[in-house]
């Protein structure tokens, strides 16, 4: 299966990434890229938070919904998501009239599982174990269309769309920061700035942002092939696996220039600036890519951090507004 | 000079409007009209709290020094401001050199005073009736090149470019909901709407939103002009003032279609709705545009309520968050 991912998604042209704008049109915005003033840079926020249900999934979620085969999606729709991509794939098979039945991690925020509930999705709650177990071998033991949340072709090619506008959008971009969850979403960003010319002639590096507390990618670069990490507590969900997935280890190897590893004061911190200069609420794994592209090496540059989303527990946000790093 | 304005401002063309966009061009961004599912009505929100500066008054204030002569310029930049319409003169003049004196009131938001001196400005700071002499009189008594927060036909056509972008992007609006400050806002959307065709034909509704604490409006349109009000105490400021301008009634007379009075119990629900569910940090004026266009009243419609700015104490805002009315 890696082979034939990676394979398929490095065959992708422009086109591939173009068709997703208008498929997904009713169901995602085009975010907008706030500039935020700096002395030393030029930032802008790309603002997936600002997305219907709070995340950049939707774009994915919509996306391969609708390549799907019509009669496999009979069956209904399963996924395995920690939320985000759950209530994508939820909202997009609503708006189609299918049952979805969710796995789920028992680490998820319970602000995604009440949202996913709101969607009308079955929910089916699993050890942290079980469910990475769902997402390895993409079997949760019923029958229906399975959607996998990072390595699929579609969802790849549906987060693309990001590309795209921040080329559009900023057309200067240096570098574009992109936390690392499964890895499906900085490899369809790349992949369309890829296909759009805008790596190879000037090159626009791409930066993995990973939360000290679990750095699958830093880990596998460091050994040449994905590894089990330890996955520490932390208050940032949505990213931080205990292992890069073997079939995303070649679009990452290829796709990723550099990680930057970013502490909880730092993504803290972030997460205050965005809600206080920007007036966004972030999730913690948008915390982490402002806070990686703050880092001194990006002075001088113009640098596009993916504020991935919104979704973080109302209590939890409180208590970082108020000045807490965990 | 309340005939002077407003005679003025009713003589606008849709190229005044126009010719805004790409004035401000450098100074402001289109701020995007996010979607709020809801089951009853079309929701967009005209998202200004994005803007840099966090306000919609970036907009105006740039405009205004834009179209301001060089001459009088040069003697440097006064304006009185509760804070959002000093700090876009600030950075506007910022960025042509220029030195400006404004004015607060002591009950300003600390969160904005510490961003005007951010930004260079000089603060004045004397009570809350001293402050209204020096907007309604425009003497600050000192030299300098005055420009008023919202009676200043420069201000009002700046503004004008929300109602502009509103029609591109909602073009089946039915009703914009603004919030009451001086009026400078919901003028220029208005007779940029109107300009633009889209009042008189199919007719856009124009709502003012005012807070149960101060309703300068409200009171106006019951007694036929402006008389003076009861500023309560809110955690809401930049809205509420203490009686409409004698110069901004007949625009707002003629303008406004109807006006909505917001509980604090509306507007903090409004706030945390934004927060949780559009994933954006509001002001209380921001939050009260929502929660009027909650109101029943307008089921079946599509509304627009304009989230005039993000700029906010921590406090404040955390302890709203937490599920406090006031």
């Amino acid at each position: 299966m890696d082979r034939d991912l990676a394979t398929a998604a490095f065959a992708t042209s422009l086109a591939d990434f173009q068709a997703v704008a208008d498929r997904v049109a009713n169901d995602a915005i085009v975010t907008p890229a706030l500039p935020l003033a700096l002395p030393d840079r030029k930032l802008f926020l790309k603002a997936e938070c600002l997305q219907p249900l709070g995340s950049f999934k939707i774009r994915a979620a919509a996306n391969a919904l609708a390549v799907a085969p019509k009669a496999e999606l009979a069956k209904g729709v399963i996924t395995a998501s920690a939320g985000n991509f759950g209530q994508g794939i939820a909202l997009a098979a609503k708006a189609r009239g299918l049952p979805v039945h969710v796995v789920v991690p028992d680490t998820s925020a319970k602000v995604k599982i009440a949202a996913l509930q709101d969607l009308g999705a079955t929910i089916e709650t699993v050890s942290f174990s079980d469910w990475w177990q769902v997402i390895m071998t993409r079997d949760a033991g019923r029958p229906g269309f399975f959607v996998h949340p990072v390595a699929e072709l579609a969802v790849i090619i549906g987060n693309g769309g990001i590309g795209l506008e921040i080329a559009r959008q900023v057309p200067d971009v240096d570098t574009v920061l992109v936390p690392l969850g499964g890895g499906g979403m900085i490899s369809g960003i790349a992949l369309a700035l890829r296909a759009a010319g805008r790596v190879g002639g000037r090159k626009v590096r791409i930066v993995a942002c990973e939360i000290e507390s679990s750095a699958p990618l830093t880990a596998a670069r460091k050994a040449g092939h994905p590894v089990t990490v330890k996955r520490g507590a932390s208050w940032i969900d949505g990213i931080g696996s205990t292992g890069v997935l073997p079939e995303m280890w070649p679009l990452l190897d290829q796709l990723v220039d550099d990680v930057v590893v970013v502490s909880h004061a730092q993504a803290a911190q972030a997460l205050r600036i965005l809600a206080s200069r920007a007036h966004i609420v972030a999730e913690g794994a948008g915390a982490v890519a402002l806070a990686a592209a703050l880092h001194p090496s990006f002075a001088g540059q113009t640098v596009v951090p993916v504020i991935s989303g919104g979704n973080i527990d109302v209590a939890t946000f409180a208590r970082i507004l108020g000045g807490a790093d965990t």
